[in-house]
């Protein structure tokens, strides 16, 4: 029996050179724009299209260029001060992951004030400035997304908040702002964008267009990733940044599971990136859904055109050399996770012990 | 190189029950609804559902209930004069396409006013009063595209009128209503959607997206076709709505093509249902596309896991015995599609020559 909701309210733009050439799309969005992006992700030509644009349109632009990885409420805060100070009235994210998270947490906070306790707490009116999202990265699919994972500090992990405002009204997706990006970062962002392909499917919450739209994401990034580690051609940029938004459509619906909710353990404690915490983990998550005849898991190797031991050995060539961490570090962040809320989505829910075993295998080779 | 727009902002709630179970979400609309729908359309409960669930949320409800197949421009006029008198301030559509398009067009009348000569002329803003549609046939997809297809009485057919405020938002998706539709609505309505998800597939402005979401559509839609004339179980029922859906979803974005374009023609004339003028002339257009060499023919057919011949054998099959026109009608009609907007968003864009054979060879059976 069918039984889901849908909702994936974004405008999508795609196409080289789509930012100035329907740059007009944002004239509906204000007056005046902050700009949210990081230091790097303004050197990619994104930056100076997006400024183009809104000039085009004679719109008033502010730049935040100040976001760092794993935004933190002290980054939001600053953002939304300067929003407030610059009177802009729409928002628009330039970058990865964390621009644009960041971005979605500045348009809901200056206009639901939550005191940093109170940020995490949930329960957000759908109400948020609008915004434009311009993802530089194929990774984290942000950009059609209704989350902003933010670094927790009271409870030592990273945590989403979400309200349907917070999807953008518009994404421009062009490859060409990922030709210069550093090999690592395309590694990492591809492995990002292929667990939430893939954590989508091993969601309980997993519908038949979450299904859809993750098998598409999968058919498209898998044959891509190994070539990640080298020169991509345009064409593979742009694939690769429409199976990222693929992807991000899938988890708007399904959310994600076991695999991030043990991943920012890694990215909190250790700094290790997003996207590489979740490619260490993903092989020995799939491992463990084999063994519980997850039926979810054939579907995904399926759309892979791979067997399981493929795609480990995929996963590890892109990864290189793993992690060593301390068994009992590793101990903790098991007993961490376990209280995840995300692990208790994951269609096979893994126990603390079966949690620990993963983080071993993942990132314990000194055994 | 991937250059395409997507929008489709319409929250699906699909389930048994969905429209008492979380008719909460139509709080959101306004205070007093006009509900459209035809006579036929508020016996299946739907109508039931819909005053149940706006009463729990202490919504008025004005019924409209005069809509007739292939609406009429005063057929809108009536519908916007009773919205207007009972103080309305969102519609919620009950029934097929038409009352759902009828729907579409009275909430846009009502918020841009146009004389009879002008409605037709395009150019409307994204303005229209918030709706709900709740679908009780498988075929249109109206409940997710952005499209109101009206009688055009000045150009002697059907036309449709646009703006991305028609885009309802909220769908809800039961597939109970279709519990006891007439066997006969089954079967053309089924191929409406077949020719939708095909037309997508065929169409110029076909998008990655919009070929995804054909393709799945094919995939569940093709094997129930010969069921549909039979009784079908509620699970059929519920994948048969589905799969219309998406299809609806296909040609928000890529439009339609020759086949409706050439359709409304028998419509127009001869009364023939929207559906079934789809399904006549479906079998032939796609002979053209493989003698043409269109690409997306040989993805079509892989999505059904048919051959050709096979595919337009199961038309035969839904159809029965073929209508049958006279020769020099069928040409007239060929002239005039020839000028229609539709036939130019084909891939391949058929000649006058290649519509009249078309025509013959789909209603001409007394040769």
């Amino acid at each position: 029996m069918l039984n889901f909701n849908y909702y994936m309210p974004t405008k999508i733009v795609c196409g080289r050179g789509c930012v100035v050439r329907e740059g007009t799309q944002m004239q509906a969005l204000g007056t005046h724009a902050l700009i949210v992006t990081g230091k790097s992700s303004a050197k990619n030509g994104a930056l100076d299209d997006v400024l183009t644009a809104l000039g085009n349109n004679g719109q008033r632009a502010t730049v935040f260029d100040r976001v760092t990885p794993n935004p933190t409420v002290a980054c939001v805060r600053e953002g939304v001060a300067l929003l407030v100070s610059a009177g802009a009235d729409f928002i628009v994210a330039v970058g990865g992951g964390s621009p644009m998270d960041a971005a979605k947490a500045i348009a809901t906070l200056c206009v639901q004030e939550r005191s940093d306790e109170e940020i995490f707490a949930g329960g957000y009116e759908a109400k948020a400035l609008p915004m434009a999202h311009v993802p530089t990265t194929a990774g984290t699919g942000s950009e059609v997304t209704p989350y902003a994972i933010l670094t927790n500090d009271f409870k030592e992990t990273k945590t989403s908040i979400t309200s349907p405002a917070m999807f953008p009204r518009i994404a421009f997706l062009d490859g060409r702002y990922m030709k210069d990006l550093p090999t690592m970062s395309a590694v990492n962002t591809a492995m990002d964008a292929f667990s939430h392909a893939m954590e989508g499917m091993l969601s309980r919450n997993a519908t038949p267009m979450s299904d859809m739209l993750a098998k598409e994401s999968l058919r498209i990034l898998y044959p891509l990733l190994p070539g990640t580690k080298g020169e991509t051609t345009d064409d593979e940029r742009d694939a690769l940044l429409y199976a990222s938004m693929l992807a991000g459509m899938t988890i708007a619906q399904s959310g994600t599971t076991a695999v991030h909710g043990m991943g920012y353990c890694l990215t909190y404690f250790h700094n290790v990136d997003h996207g590489r915490a979740n490619g260490l983990l993903l092989g020995e998550t799939l491992r463990l859904c084999r063994e519980k005849g997850v039926p979810a898991l054939e579907e995904i190797l399926s759309a892979c055109g791979d067997t399981l031991e493929g795609v480990c050995a995929t996963l590890d060539d892109l990864l290189g050399v793993r992690e060593d961490l301390p068994a009992a570090e590793l101990r903790e962040y098991a007993r961490r996770s376990a209280q995840n809320k995300n692990i208790k989505k994951s269609a096979y829910e893994p126990t603390e012990a079966e949690l620990e075993r993963i983080f071993m295998a993942s990132c314990h080779t000194s055994r």
